[in-house]
C-alpha cells in the first residue's frame, strides 16, 4: 500500500499560510490533526492542537499529557508538548508561541467560542482568519494512497454485509442483528464502526436515521442496513436494503425505482460539472415515478477521514466536481408506516475525471429466505 | 423505573433565563438537547437547536428534516421545525425567532465560531451570554430517576465484564477481544459503547488511552479493560485490570497499590468538601509507595448523558462536592514497557451527602488461567 506523505500535506498548508500572510495557525479538529500528523486522538474535553508558528519556524503538537506516548509513536511531527489536567492549555500556549502574531488561523467551523475568546486574549494583536475552508479543500482531493485506505475500509464492510445477512433470522431484533454486524466488523479487522450502525426492519426502515431497537424481524420486512467501518483512520459507508421472506409488488416497485436512482446518480458522476448534477440525476428518477415527497434529503456526502465531510451532493450545490473527490450516492424512498429503501455506493472521481465506484456489493434486489 | 421530568428541567432553565434577563436561548449541544427534550440526535454537520424565545413565549426544536419523525416520536417539546439540506439553518432561525432580542444565551464551550458569527448577524442587537455553565450545573445534580438509568448501564457493563473475561484465550489479539466485548454489550441490551472500548494486553496496558490492536495475549500479561455502554441515553464507564496466567510479584504489588488508591479515593467521597480531596486521597496512596511519577492524570471525571462531563476530580479543583454528583474514581500506575493497572468505579453522592458506589464488580486481583 502507498504511504501517506505528511510532509507534502504540511508543505501545502505552509504555502497557503505564507501566501495569506498568516503568522500562526492552530489546527484543533482531531481529524485535521490526524490528516497532517498521523496522530489519532479523541481529546474529549481536553486540548489538542497542531500549531504552525511561522515566525518561530516551529511546528509542534499540543496533546493531553496522558496521550503523549501515543503521540510520540504515531505522529510525524515530533515536537510534542503534553498538557496535564492541572494545567490551563491557554497558559501552555502562551509560554510556547509567538503571542504578538498579527494574523492567526483557526478552524471556525469546529473551534468553540470558549477557545476563541481565550485565544483572543493570548493573541491580543491578531486578526483571526478561518483556515478551515483551505484544509477542507486540501482534504477534499484524495490521493491514490488515501483511496487504497478507503478501499480497505470498503472491503471490510462488504465482507460484513455478506456474512451479516446470513445471520438474519425470523424474530431476531434489530439490536441483536447490529450486535452480529459489529462483531463481524471487528472480526474482519475494522478499528470500529465509522458511525452508529443502522439496521432497521419493516416500517422502521422509513426512518432515514432511525435507531435499531426491539423491532423483531417478520416475514415480508424490508431490512435496511447502513453501516461503515474505520480502518487506519479512513471510513467506509454503505447501504443495502433487502427483503426478508415474501416481497410484495409495491416493495419490488420501490426497490427498482431507488436502484435506478442510485445508478443514474452514479452514471452522472464526472469532473467538471456542478455537484448538484449528481443529486438532480438521481432525484429526477424518483420524481418521474411520483415518489419525490418521500425523498427529503440530499443524495450524498463526501467521506474520508470523517464519515461526513465535503463535498455535499445536494440539488443547489453549484460547486464544480473535481478529480480526487470521494462521496456517496444514496437516494431513498421512505414511506411512513410502510417502510423505506436506500441504496448507497461510494464513488471516486479519478485522475482522468472519471467515476470509479469503490463499492462492489451487488445492488440487485435480494430476497432473503 | 422513575420517569424523567422534562418540564421540571425546562422550568429550571426558564427560571434562570428570567433571572438573568436572557431573552432567548439556543441550546445546540446534542446531549443538552436530549437532557431537556428526550430527543437523541447526532446531527453531524447539520443544525440542531432547542430554542427558548421568551419574548414570543415559545419553546421549539430545530432539527434536520430527515430526523423530524424521530423528533416527533421522542421529544417532549412538540413544536418541531425541520430544516432540509437545501435550506440555510440561519435563514430558518431568522424567520421563526425574535431577532431584536437584547440578550441571547448560547453554550460557548460547544458552539462553533462559525455559528456564533452567523448568530451575531441575525441577532445584531444582542449581547451573547454563556448559558453552558448553568446547564452543566443543572446536569451535574442527578435525580434518582437518572441514577436508575445509570445503574442500568452499569449493570450491563458488569455482565459484559463477567462474560467477556471468559473469552480470553492465549494468542487472541486485543482487537478480537474487543469484538467479543462489544458483541456482549449489544447482546445484554446496550444501545452501544459509551466510548471506544479499551482492551490492552501486557506492556500496552501502560498507555492510559491506548488503542486495541494486534498485540496477542501472552502468559503473564496484564489485561486492562476500560469500557462502558450507553443505555437510554445514559453512560457507564468501568475499568478492571486482570492478570492472565502467571502473575509476578511486581505485578501483584502494583495491583495492590492501585486497589488501595481506588478504595481510599472512594472512602473520601462525601458532600461538602472540595473535589480535590478525592484526588489527593487516592494520589497520596500511590505517592506513599513511590510510584507517583507513573500516575500523570486526574483521578476521575463526571459522567451521565456524556461519558465525560462535570465534575473534574483533579488535585487543584477547589469546587465543593454536592449531593447528586456522579463521577469516576480511577487511579492507575503506568510503567512504560512494563504495563499498567487501572481500577475504576463510579460513585454517586446521594441525598444524604454520602457515597454510593454504583459499580459492584469485584476489585480483588483476579488471575485468569
Amino acid at each position: 500500500m502507498m504511504q501517506i506523505n505528511f510532509q507534502e500535506r504540511l508543505d501545502t498548508l505552509n504555502n497557503y499560510l505564507q501566501k495569506e500572510e498568516i503568522d500562526l495557525a492552530l489546527i484543533t479538529t482531531p481529524s485535521n490533526v490526524f490528516y497532517y500528523t498521523g496522530f489519532q486522538c479523541e481529546p474529549h474535553e481536553r486540548f489538542l492542537a497542531l500549531v504552525i508558528d511561522r515566525r518561530q519556524n516551529k511546528t509542534c503538537l499540543f496533546v493531553p499529557a496522558l496521550d503523549r506516548d501515543m503521540a510520540v509513536e504515531q505522529s510525524y511531527i515530533q515536537d510534542i508538548i503534553g498538557i496535564s489536567d492541572e494545567q490551563s492549555p491557554f497558559d501552555v500556549l502562551q509560554e510556547n508561541l509567538t503571542t504578538d502574531s498579527a494574523s492567526v488561523g483557526i478552524e471556525m467551523k469546529t473551534m468553540t467560542v470558549f477557545q476563541y475568546k481565550h485565544l483572543q486574549d493570548i493573541f491580543s494583536k491578531a486578526l483571526f482568519t478561518d483556515v478551515g475552508p483551505q484544509i477542507n479543500r486540501q482534504r477534499l482531493v484524495k490521493s491514490r494512497a488515501e483511496i487504497d485506505y478507503m478501499v480497505e475500509a470498503v472491503e471490510i464492510i462488504e465482507k460484513v454485509m455478506a456474512e451479516g445477512i446470513k445471520k438474519l433470522k425470523l424474530g431476531m431484533t434489530e439490536a441483536e442483528f447490529v450486535a452480529e454486524l459489529e462483531y463481524l466488523m471487528r472480526k474482519f479487522g475494522a478499528d470500529g464502526p465509522s458511525f452508529s450502525t443502522i439496521a432497521l426492519f419493516g416500517e422502521k426502515s422509513a426512518l432515514p436515521h432511525g435507531s435499531p431497537g426491539d423491532r423483531k424481524l417478520q416475514n415480508g420486512d424490508f431490512v435496511l442496513i447502513d453501516m461503515g467501518v474505520v480502518k487506519n483512520g479512513y471510513c467506509s459507508d454503505t447501504t443495502r436494503t433487502f427483503i426478508f421472506g415474501e416481497a410484495s409488488e409495491k416493495q419490488k416497485e420501490i426497490y427498482q425505482i431507488v436502484l435506478e436512482a442510485t445508478n443514474k446518480g452514479i452514471e452522472a458522476v464526472k469532473a467538471g460539472v456542478p455537484l448538484k448534477t449528481f443529486d438532480i440525476a438521481s432525484r429526477d428518477v424518483i420524481k418521474s415515478y411520483g415518489y419525490d415527497e418521500y425523498f427529503n434529503n440530499r443524495v450524498g456526502h463526501g467521506l474520508g477521514i470523517d464519515v461526513h465531510e465535503e463535498p455535499s451532493i445536494h440539488e443547489n450545490n453549484e460547486d464544480i466536481a473535481r478529480e480526487g473527490y470521494v462521496f456517496t450516492i444514496e437516494p431513498g424512498i421512505y414511506i411512513p408506516g410502510f417502510g423505506g429503501v436506500r441504496i448507497e455506493d461510494e464513488v471516486y472521481i479519478n485522475e482522468k475525471g472519471e467515476v470509479e465506484v469503490l463499492t462492489s456489493f451487488p445492488k440487485e434486489l435480494k430476497i432473503i429466505k
